[in-house]
């Protein structure tokens, strides 16, 4: 049994407990996740129905059919062309497959021209949204997941050696440029492409936390935020250093990464199953509050990260969801001193059995 | 008044005519349209409430509050912050613009998580899609909208030539290889980014018409469908060629060339104000039925190019909706010879007071 076919049979047993007929998805990391098939959405019926019980249908345009076959386990495929109204196809496929009546669960991300036509098409179900099954299913990570999840943050290692290696050669390039090194590092590591816009904030940029890459050259003693991902088998790596290339740094910054850092090990001390999330945010907050700078630690410790970038389980105040084994999230403290320089320090853990383990290796010091 | 407030006001004036009470916009090309305001859907309840009467409001979060008064004419914002429940604003708001009742449309790429939560914020409504009335707006381009397309196209054709000029030198090349060579080339010339994902399909690999760029390297007498887009001023470009970089072609791809471009030719010559769509699709098809090669056409002849790379007029069999001047469409036919090669040659048509007219002028021979 393919990890995919694991993965839905898992998602029926809970639409079972949940009493739902079924979910209905569209082009979606849900869809990859249960059919192994990534696609844009589209303005074609391209839908994955799973029933509670049975075996999911495709309902795709035939344009899809060879890639479907190839890419995916679903072997019930009802195909239909440009000039074929879908419409009767979701009936019948909704009636085939025991879903024209019950709690049908669409994707959240499905677009309002599908979900339209979905009600019309099965007039007698009621509607819900499909994280209520798949959420839990997708918080955490199997070994295909962790694997490939492993295998980017080594990717990501490998670039940050990369530019710790440029040591004083980093000095007199912009940020624009740095950041094109870090991408084309990723990639010749085995990366494919950059999981969200790459972030190299030096000097004063450093301090804020979503700076766009721009033309200021990197000078002597600026201390340079690198924040950046890639992905790997579709899953993503995310992780941040703080570096000086070459020179002194200025005055407090020392002191202020010595926080950030002990902050982040306070966080990733602190995981555990059971734990809630936003204990995880509190033990790097406590740390950064006593050394002074609440204030300036403006964001969430962390974000989970799947298929998705930012998905749950968000380490964040409030968030009292308990941990549990194979979530993935970034442990990502930081302090922003306006006008002078930013320090943020990120890796991504896995909760264990028995506590976190980083995915990221890679020397968390300044000194490059 | 601008632009942006005009297209608005005739949204209105079509409510009315078709006696619905209002639009709900989210993140989208219909947003990007009416308030000249771009942005990627988000998990964040971002949503332009446009009634039939009187002026639209948004309900925004606070995060945005800053960006939403510099890029848009819409003055009413409602906003909240992460820490409150943006269901009981949602509903004040429709109470407040008169659109707690009536038909309400939805934007057609509006997420199931926010149709879901509207309809729980507005129960007496009744729910159609934005498409009824801002679809035949956005149909007919306005003169800055042609603009923007004719430009797309130049930079498409640049680069186009770019990579005829590549001749013997794309031999040994991977597709994946030959699709970062034209991005970069779009980009060179001016083009803003991708419209769509490359599509790069040497030999066989060209017989799938939604080809994802693989690692086989092109080999001498491949053909080889080169399928890209890039954006200028938000407009995107759209266009097909299949080139032989060098050697002979294999026995029969010529004569498959000749009828593509000849069912290509006689599609843009059917194009004028007045003649159903579905007929510009008939007179490709026709061409290559006779030339026996109709089941290996499997696609529509073409899809109208506007915000959105694939929106109306559909150049379909069914659509009987006739075309009018300034409606802007690609035409497109393809042959695939499964295990063989595939054959696809595609412009961009706009539809002019009297007839059609190209937008892409580079050479459409299979001659490098």
């Amino acid at each position: 049994m393919s990890v995919y076919e694991e993965r839905t049979r898992e998602c029926q047993r809970r639409l079972r407990e949940r009493g739902a007929s079924g979910v209905v998805l569209f082009p979606s990391p849900n869809l990859s996740y249960l059919a192994g098939f990534g696609e844009e959405p589209g303005e074609r019926h391209l839908l994955l129905f799973v029933p509670a019980e049975g075996d999911p249908a495709f309902v795709a345009p035939e344009l899809y059919a060879d890639q479907l076959r190839e890419a995916t386990w679903v072997e019930d495929l009802r195909l239909w062309t440009d000039v074929e109204d879908p419409l009767p196809l979701l009936a019948e496929t909704a009636r085939d497959l025991g879903l024209d009546e019950g709690e049908l669960l669409v994707d959240p991300t499905m677009w309002a021209r599908f979900t339209q036509d979905l009600r019309e098409a099965v007039p007698d179900a009621t509607w819900g949204l499909a994280d209520a099954v798949l959420g839990p299913l997708r918080v955490r990570k199997d070994d295909a997941e962790l694997d490939a999840l492993r295998r980017a943050a080594e990717v990501a290692d490998a670039a940050m050696r990369d530019v710790r290696d440029l040591g004083a050669d980093a000095v007199g390039r912009t940020e624009t440029d740095l950041a094109r090194f870090v991408e084309e590092r990723l990639v010749a590591h085995g990366g494919d492409g950059t999981s969200f816009e790459t972030i190299v904030g030096s000097g004063p940029n450093g301090a804020k936390p979503h700076h766009h890459c721009s033309d200021r050259e990197v000078r002597p003693g600026d201390p340079v935020v690198l924040d950046f991902g890639t992905r790997v088998d579709g899953y993503p790596s995310d992780q941040t250093r703080t570096v000086v290339f070459e020179g002194d740094p200025p005055a407090g910054f020392e002191s202020v990464h010595d926080v950030v850092r002990e902050a982040q090990q306070a966080a990733v001390d602190a995981v555990e199953p059971g734990v809630p999330a936003e204990d995880v945010d509190a033990a790097a907050r406590e740390v950064i509050e006593d050394a002074g700078y609440g204030d300036e630690f403006v964001h969430r410790t962390g974000h989970g990260v799947g298929l998705e970038v930012h998905e749950e389980p968000y380490v964040v105040g409030g968030n009292d969801r308990p941990l549990e084994p194979g979530m993935v999230f970034s442990v990502e403290p930081g302090v922003y001193l306006e006008g002078e320089f930013g320090v943020r320090v990120e890796d991504l853990v896995v909760v264990t059995e028995d506590g976190g383990e980083r995915l990221n290796h890679t020397d968390r010091g300044w000194r490059v």
